[in-house]
């Protein structure tokens, strides 16, 4: 099953700069070779449902490692079975009525 | 690694009524052992990171298997390792402010 | 317009315990004259859409006036003109289906 | 006061395309003034808190009149007082760290 995510993750208890935290968030996601794309408020990622949700719970693990107590994440996932779409399709699909 | 969750289940291309398939998602989240607690905008669930992230994958799975050819969903997750905290302690900590 | 809504208010900047600040929030949205039910991971909000969004603007308002420099909220909100809907009534709609 | 958002809008009862109400919420957006910029999952939007919701209202209302009984969207909105930040401050000060 593939699944179109969003993902926004914020640390809490290390200060009001979280750039650091979610830099290396992003690391991981590319390190699990998935297809993402970083925004102002948040991180889209494409790929197979395991993959994915593996790679988000690697990035909990490594913004704790690197010594925030306590995340606080949101994200929002779409998956279909009426035919396969790319984050790309969306974006054009999107533009085409536009 | 424990995680406090809030998930929303939306089912697209079923009509206007969702809560059919919204109930099918808590029974798979109760049959998962999970604790839940079901809110006019979602769910709370509390548990290890593995069993809840598999109980919402089983959950997109069986509302695809009832007929709903897309989902989109979203979640609310939380993880922290400076201290052990549960549902009823975040609510708790809440009202004791108020 | 009315609107059910779900508001999870995170500040940034001020240590790991942040239920002093979500606390005021409550507190906030019910001098508004706002039906809201407080869950683990947010508060669910119902009423007239111009009432719900200037209580959620003077809440990110005071959450500031505490000292907090920088909050991250999530908010989900539904509107309808199919029927009028209440919180209860989305709830017993799924309980009905369990 | 400004804020930094991101909006996801969801058009519940049809069908399964959705771009079509996706573009019109685009369009509104956009002949508010507001910067925006989309995404696979939502669209980045930063302004004045005022014209940012007033629009975020409108967007539904058009959504509704285009046909669409019931909408499920999801906001991400972050405000600071400790200094300004663009979506494209948002961006570099992720990047600069990567």
């Amino acid at each position: 099953m593939n699944v179109i995510a969003d993902l926004s993750v914020v640390p809490i208890g290390v200060g009001v700069s979280v750039s650091r935290y979610v830099a290396a968030c992003e690391k991981v996601l590319k390190e699990a070779g998935l297809t993402t794309r970083l925004h102002a408020y948040g991180t889209n990622i494409e790929g197979d449902w395991d993959k994915v949700f593996a790679a988000i719970k690697r990035c909990h693990e490594v913004v704790h490692e690197m010594g925030a107590p306590r995340i606080s994440s949101t994200l929002r996932f779409g998956t279909r079975t009426d035919r396969s779409q790319t984050m790309d399709d969306k974006i054009r699909s999107v533009n085409e009525k536009a």
